[in-house]
């Protein structure tokens, strides 16, 4: 199967190395044998039709800050859209980084894609969130498929998981933490004591919030992964707009600590219901109620009517996690599972307690 | 798509409820129109090729606890299995009750379907947990499908998420809250200081505990059900034998109020690893975990090695959730899942922190 993996930042390579970890499993489990056929960065393109060597376009990636080597003959002189067209693969692996405002280059990548007959695997929500049924549409005219797991919840099957919830049984809301980096926050503020301000700087250290923080913090980053999830689950036909959106940085640390000292505390929880529609909003919720989570992770909770309240939990972003949806879409799309289980018998232990903070 | 129901308790009645509450979902979204041909009870048969009138069948069995009606002509004179090998139907829902050390008389049942091409739709854990790995060649010898999303975790997915998250990554180990029971126990001792005899009283009154309650209590269901979940993710090829197995019998009130008091909490926790192998085991965690649920509910956590750890909670048990996941199963077997989403765009509210206890 050949692959075209237009973005190469945390994830993309991420994936290139996930693909050489797997290699012998990916062919003996499923019969896929992938090969990257070319590779985009913001420096321009590497192609090989026999399929790039990962190693070294990984460690061109990490001395140079490029994708180097063989350029596409035409490659200069084509806009990325046109050489996605052009490239003879069955599938394009879109992780350029998100623009909520135009969904470019993501979204000139995708439509490439679809008229010259490729498949898409993406993480990249701008997209998703600006044009999300125009995208089915024309994945479905020109009989290939869109699917995008890592674009909510990172590595944890979010979408997966409501889908699965919803068959045979009836969804009626979706409730949940869809931003790790404001999770960790609130948590730092509830434990430690700290003020928002220190907290924020702790989250920046620790790698999970970025130098401008706003699109986790005001909660446009939730509500554009709740866009996401009301049209795929629900059919909500949302866009941005019609999320009524408030985030936490006016959240004081005694606030957080009184709500604490009550057996509750807040988090900020993106929910749709027919009621409310679609809001973003802190919210207080009891300590022993399963989304109540800490550190930076996620947490949804999936409302069903005959088989009760569901609740996922796992981390929401990394660049191993997202890459570990992009294959596992790219399976989905092979569609060659075979036998009772895809799981290889190998075991680790791990502590029960690990790994959560 | 022809059914033969082979067991008409709470969860067989309320699959029946539910196939006449999801008529048009199930016609319109899967172009599923299932006909119930044949029911049995311990009483016998309930037989109409041209599809059992569910609201009689289950008016019947609520006024004279029978299945009755035209009898199969030969029925009477012929074991449960035959009737069934004998039955033009499709698939065969298989809903008697669990027997742990024969595994009757689903297996036989079971057998009989797979014999006469019939797909087995199942929430029998008795068959799974003795006969796994036959049941799975009788099935895949004679064409047909065996599901049993029901088996563990009643109308939660476990089996399935466990499946969704070991694709393109790795499963190095499970763990998690397997009966509801002892959870509601442990949850009733800790929040309201009673002794264990007075926490299993309680959970006899609320429905949750059986006159006999030493399956749940001394770990043996919690054993069966991740012999199943190792089996099935894991290929473990386990059986009942290899589990190391302790119930919550012998915990004291002070036991579990001085573990609160430390910010943990006691919780049976099923667990397989390379380490230790398959456990079943009071066990003490931080009660920030995901896996410190309260009340009658099941969680469960899988260790994957690119996207870590995730959980999934929920209802462990319960007639109209058991009842979801047979009919998850039989779309799955239907395999005709149409569009981008199998949800119906019904919404209800319901309050964050509804549900739970």
């Amino acid at each position: 199967m050949r692959l075209v993996l237009a973005g190469f930042g945390v994830v993309g390579q991420s994936f290139a190395r996930l693909l050489m970890a797997q290699e012998r499993e990916l062919a003996t489990s499923y019969g896929l044998v992938p090969q990257v056929v070319g590779i985009m960065d913001s420096s321009g393109w590497l192609v090989d039709e026999h399929g790039i060597d990962l190693k070294r376009a990984l460690k061109a990636k990490k001395e140079t800050g490029k994708v180097t080597g063989k350029a596409h003959k035409d490659a200069a002189a084509k806009k990325p859209a046109d050489v996605i067209r052009d490239m003879e693969a069955e599938v394009l692996i879109e992780a350029t980084p998100t623009n909520f405002k135009t969904g470019e280059p993501g979204f000139s990548h995708m439509k490439a894609a679809f008229e010259s007959r490729k498949h898409v695997v993406t993480c990249n929500k701008g997209p998703l969130s600006i044009a999300y049924y125009a995208l089915h549409e024309l994945a479905r005219h020109n009989g290939v498929q869109l699917r995008f797991s890592g674009a909510v919840g990172g590595g944890t099957p979010v979408l997966d998981f409501g889908k699965t919830c919803s068959m045979g049984d009836r969804l009626t809301g979706i409730r949940g933490i869809l931003n790790g980096t404001c999770n960790y926050i609130l948590t730092r503020m509830e434990q430690q004591g700290v003020s928002f301000d220190e907290a924020l700087d702790g989250a920046k250290k620790a790698g999970y919030a970025e130098a401008d923080p706003s699109l986790d913090i005001d909660g446009y980053d939730s509500a554009v992964k709740l866009v996401i999830t009301a049209n795929h689950l629900l059919l909500s036909k949302a866009g941005i707009k019609d999320v009524k959106v408030s985030g936490i940085r006016g959240i004081s640390r005694e606030e957080v600590l009184r709500t604490r000292k009550e057996g509750k505390a807040i988090r900020l929880i993106a929910s749709v219901s027919k009621e409310r529609g679609l809001v973003v909003e802190p919210t207080v919720i009891e300590r022993e109620h399963p989304l109540c989570i800490t550190g930076a992770n996620n947490a949804v909770e999936f409302e069903c009517e005959y088989s009760g309240p569901k609740v996922i939990i796992g981390k929401g972003a990394g660049g191993p996690e997202t890459a570990s949806s992009l294959l596992r879409d790219l399976l989905e799309i092979r569609g060659k599972i075979n036998g009772p289980t895809a799981a290889v018998p190998v075991y680790r232990a791990s502590g029960v307690a690990g790994g959560w903070s």
